[in-house]
């Protein structure tokens, strides 16, 4: 088969790799029904990571279950799946807690830019649909393997609350499901912060209730208006940048609550400043398998759609097509299908 | 009258001051029962801040009403009241959602050890007794001012819960009466990391079911050990040093939660490593207004007796002789009598 790799800044492969196999007894392989690019890929991609050697790319998935393992009882070939781009065993303290992102047995998906994946641990990471879905579903149902939970991590972090008032920082996919995200939850207000046209329509379309265009200081000084000089009770960072993360810090009330999803590049954070600003900090790499099966349940049911995320779609031997449209923000998010 | 005035690292000075007056209608005076020296008094007293002129000190503090302003009406003359360290109207959006030492028309107490303290938003600050307490009672009312406010307010921001495990990172005074809170607040197990023989006996004397005395990655290593490598559902932060943050970051499990109340001091966190930690964190000047009530029932009842902390008692023109004997940690906190 062929699969994704990165050899350096912007240089996206797809060429012949190994079929993945059986490995371990609680393995399973799943035959991708639709797969994506992250706006996490983009870091390597733009060179924010070093890339020391070709890297094979890929952690959202969903597919149809190829060949289980011997040890593995939960799901059997033919069923379709759902995973999050870290494995767990969902049975250890950690899982059992709540964190499956950080299972004492996790390990990272990397190669499910591809037409066959390997999944570790496949009775503690896969979630199986009700019945094989059709396929228009099949946008939201990818969704829900990482840009979704995500984004629904961000608003959990963020203590989103019925009647509160909720900020998204970034416009990425993740943003946008984030601002899905606090809707579902109750947010009464959600002020997306965005400057670009077809984002801030979509950000409205998910719930978004205000749209804050400006940057930087600017940006703060519309949310504090906007919020009666207060601030936000949960503000949502899913970019990961130091100004995004100040921007956070900056449009929260005290007392008030930052999720924030964004994988953090370069941000160091003033104890000093934290300790006065009297801010709730949550985040980290979501563990979207706490969420997998409400957020399977209410795309099946028809009532999120997490999949207008996905704005272009291309064959999967286009992929490097999908980076660059993203990097060059001409898309939200690229679909493909093998 | 005589006050305490700092001039320089280890220059504490017991001068003439003038009295103080109402100089708003919000205002009270107070005849001081009790004061003390704080753990956050020695950060100017060893130069970690800087003295630029002679600065007063002092911001615990209980005692009579001597005078009220002419819009004050909650506390009147002869009334033995107590307050915060952070005065608040108790009124503005931040001190209606628990945040009262944020509030709005917030300032900071910093003449306190001294015998007459002019109290500035009295109505929302002061917290009376049902009558006037006996003598013994005295240190435990005095502590809710800001040492067992701030350790309460630890616990709460680490989401201590019946049955959890809590790790108390300190054993100044607050860090001791954070192990008191912790206990109060239900933890089953509660390790307290102390290398003093005294502070060790307190903290058990307290709830401490468990002493750490290692430091450093032997301090984490030990806290693994005794959460089955799990790490501790809620950490008690409460120095303010980079090592204290580290420690604190390093003994708590995926998805835990951190209270910091130490101030901070060239506290520098990682976003990248807090992310893939899964920590919460909060913390900030506690908001003492919020806990006033409560906390003075328990002293009053007999429940909780945090007037332990002081083991050290001295008439109040030899205050400098309490900072000399915290600042060598021959004593944990200096209660003053003026």
């Amino acid at each position: 088969m062929k699969g994704t790799v990165i050899y350096g800044p912007r240089d996206i492969r797809f060429e012949a790799r190994p079929e993945p196999k059986i490995m371990k007894p609680t393995d399973a392989i799943l035959r991708m029904s639709v797969t994506c690019v992250c706006g996490s890929d983009l870091w390597p991609y733009r060179g924010a990571n070093p890339i020391t050697q070709p890297t094979t790319m890929g952690h959202e998935y969903c597919g149809v279950v190829e060949e289980v393992g011997s040890a593995v009882e939960n799901v059997k070939p033919g069923q379709f799946v759902i995973g999050s781009f870290a494995t767990s065993d969902n049975t250890c303290p950690h899982c059992q807690y709540g964190y499956q992102s950080s299972c004492e047995h996790r390990e990272w998906i990397n190669t499910a830019q591809a037409p066959l994946l390997r999944v570790p641990l496949a009775d503690g990471t896969l979630v199986a649909t009700p019945e094989m879905p059709p396929d228009e579903m099949l946008p939201g149902l990818l969704a829900c393997s990482d840009v979704l939970g995500t984004g629904w991590f961000a608003a959990d972090a963020a203590n989103v609350k019925p009647g509160g008032t909720a900020v998204v920082v970034g416009d990425g996919a993740v943003g946008l499901l984030g601002v899905l995200s606090a809707k579902q939850m109750g947010a009464e207000r959600i002020i997306a912060m965005s400057s670009h046209d077809s984002r801030q329509k979509l950000a409205r379309e998910f719930g978004a209730t205000d749209i804050v265009a400006e940057r930087g200081d600017e940006a703060v000084a519309r949310i504090k208006d906007l919020t009666k000089g207060i601030g936000a009770d949960s503000v949502l960072e899913c970019v990961g940048t130091p100004e995004s993360m100040m921007q956070a810090i900056s449009s929260t009330r005290p007392g008030g609550h930052i999720g924030y999803v964004g994988v953090p590049h370069g941000v160091e954070l003033s104890g000093e400043k934290l300790f006065y600003r009297h801010v709730h900090l949550h985040g980290g790499p979501a563990p979207v398998r706490r969420f997998l099966p409400e957020l399977i349940d209410l795309v099946w049911n028809g009532t999120i759609s997490p999949g207008k995320v996905f704005d272009l779609t291309l064959p999967l031997d286009q992929v490097a097509k999908g980076y660059r449209a993203m990097d060059e923000r001409r898309a939200i998010k690229a679909l493909l299908r093998p």
